[in-house]
């Protein structure tokens, strides 16, 4: 193989394929990228065994060919070359070694067979359909908070993805929860979506195409089987195994009759949380909401700093009602509530409390009250 | 104690002195700082007992008082509290609860008797000379990387700031070392500082001093006794205790004779060193120079990763040297040299090497070779 390339090109797929890579695996070509140079074009191929990402750039290719080569170190490297250089990659035939050269500088990077890098196979990924980089980023960004970390229970570690009948029609809707709070996000089902098994898409997952989205500004195609899911980007596929697991039955938990209804400013209300937490416990984060016809008071106490107390402007005409939140987690929430309005819908202080935002009931919350 | 102040400059101070706080102490009354409105004017009081920060800030004093309240929290209230805001600070003096008002918020701190509040008292300071911000940030930023962070050897903990007789007449000499590498950097004398006892600055000491000195833009005073030392701004004073130890004579390690000169574009040998050093392995660090007259070339190798070479551009005429440094303490050094061309001169691939900038003798470092 040998090729030239721009560094900005390379720098870049190589900062999404490293990403995938682990730092510490006990398998060293998991370590490696491969990259594959023909017609015109480098393909740099990582994967960890559940999350694979191929992305293809546009190289001068002299000599066709394929190596792996230590996926990390070679990031450093293209980082460190100046800006605008060019960079040219040599893999001699004969002892496979690699040797990476730009400008003055030159380096030989020690290389695995090309032959033992690992393939995830994707199977057959019989349903596919499109989504918009926007829609796919609604999904993500307003659940993905609300993912467990508790590794006992695998099957809250990530996102579900599903089709479902929603309010307006059907949707695919993503869910996440850790059994404290859970988020449901909605989009109209994309056409070849009706069909599909709920599907739980890993924390890691998620987080790497979520990276791919911020650049992408086209559609992004879907597929997936019961096993398997590949998000395809215009130069980058991320084919990923889910989760092997059954998502809690959700719909039972948003409670659909609570009749005590807060009407807030939510950006001003995500301050005032925020300012009264200042005194809440760093453990518990508790604070507490103090609801009578007409006002709302936000207040928290803790045994060593002292008491803080906020009233906020509100509309609430239902009976008196005092709730404990978790602060930080409600802030997650408000943090994710794009209009200026956020309703929050209670039965009672022991009861889940649905948030949303009142005129968008493409995104709910439900969270569970603290005792305070 | 009753007073208004604005939240600007009230959290421009909390933000000095809860820097100074320890987050994890002992001596509850130690988390605190020390609030005293009088006379037009709010004065903040913070100590670890081994530095301690004065501050005072304008305010609108309704009613003179002083109390105690718990800094880190003060200073979470005080910045989540909306930009431009008033505050109004109220200490009941039957019970020492202080209240803080701002717009519709309300905390109510604990306190704790300000008679308990330790005095670090500064004693006698016989020794007074000004600095200007420059001149202390200089003497500040060209040594403090050079600090020993090895507690075994306290008595380089900190910045060795005495006067010394310089190539140019009579200097202000700081100076740091942790063993492997030396820094010194000089001001001319102040008037005032002719005969101050050699001491030892406390690297949080520095630390905090450095955060003043980029909001301050007059001069500095600085007062001394051989046991505490004050720096003293327009509005704010830290007293330090100074580290009891000798400092090593660090003249003797500072080689004079050292023949063979190299020449170096600062800039473009720092990028080089930091790419070559992509390569070297995480835990030496070294990276080795090979030179023969009229080439310099850079080159790293390690078992894990492969090697890597790059020549630069040099100006060297001395007898052919290979000599081996860790790449982190170079580039600490050339960090720090602003002219263009960096001076090495050598002796042998086992003795110090001294770095300066060519023109610039207000700064030289000492750098212990690595073997390669």
């Amino acid at each position: 193989m040998k090729l030239t390339i721009e560094r900005a090109a390379l720098l870049k797929s190589l900062a999404h394929v490293q990403s995938v890579v682990e730092r510490r695996t006990t398998i060293p070509i998991l370590s490696n990228v491969k990259l594959d140079g023909r017609s015109g074009r480098l393909s740099l191929n990582a994967t960890d065994m559940d999350l694979d990402i191929l992305e293809t750039v546009p190289a001068d290719i002299a000599r066709p060919g394929a190596t792996t080569a230590p996926a990390h170190t070679l990031f450093e490297i293209v980082r460190k070359l100046p800006e605008g250089s060019q960079v040219e990659i040599e893999v001699r035939e004969e002892d496979g070694q690699l040797t990476l050269r730009s400008g003055r500088s030159k380096f030989s990077l020690a290389c695995l067979p090309v032959e033992d890098f690992p393939v995830l196979s994707e199977g057959e990924l019989p349903f596919r359909f499109t989504l918009t980089a926007t829609e796919l980023k609604a999904l993500i960004d307003r659940t993905r908070f609300a993912i467990s970390t508790e590794e006992t229970r695998y099957y809250l570690n990530g996102i579900y993805l599903h089709a479902a009948a929603g309010e307006a029609g059907p949707t695919l809707r993503a869910v996440a929860t850790d059994g404290h709070r859970l988020a449901r996000a909605e989009v109209t089902l994309p056409e070849g979506a009706a069909g599909i098994p709920g599907v739980i898409i890993p924390r890691k997952t998620v987080a790497e195409v979520r990276k791919l989205i911020d650049e992408t500004e086209g559609e992004i195609t879907v597929a997936l089987s019961e096993t398997k899911l590949k998000f395809a980007f215009a130069d980058a596929e991320l084919t990923s195994k889910l989760i092997d697991g059954t998502f809690p039955d959700y719909e039972r938990v948003i409670p659909t009759d609570n009749d005590k209804v807060l009407d807030v400013d939510c950006k001003s209300f995500a301050q005032a949380v925020d300012r009264v937490s200042a005194i809440s416990s760093e453990k518990s984060r508790a604070i507490k909401l103090s609801l009578v016809t007409g006002t709302a008071t936000l207040s928290a106490s803790s045994p060593e700093s002292g008491s803080a107390v906020e009233e906020i402007e509100a509309s609430y005409d239902a009976s008196p009602l005092e709730i404990g939140f978790n602060s930080r987690y409600l802030l997650d929430i408000l943090g994710q509530i794009e209009g200026d309005t956020a309703r929050f819908a209670m039965a009672d202080a022991a009861s889940p409390t649905v948030v949303r935002e009142v005129a968008d009931g493409s995104a709910i919350y439900v969270l569970m009250p603290m005792r305070v």
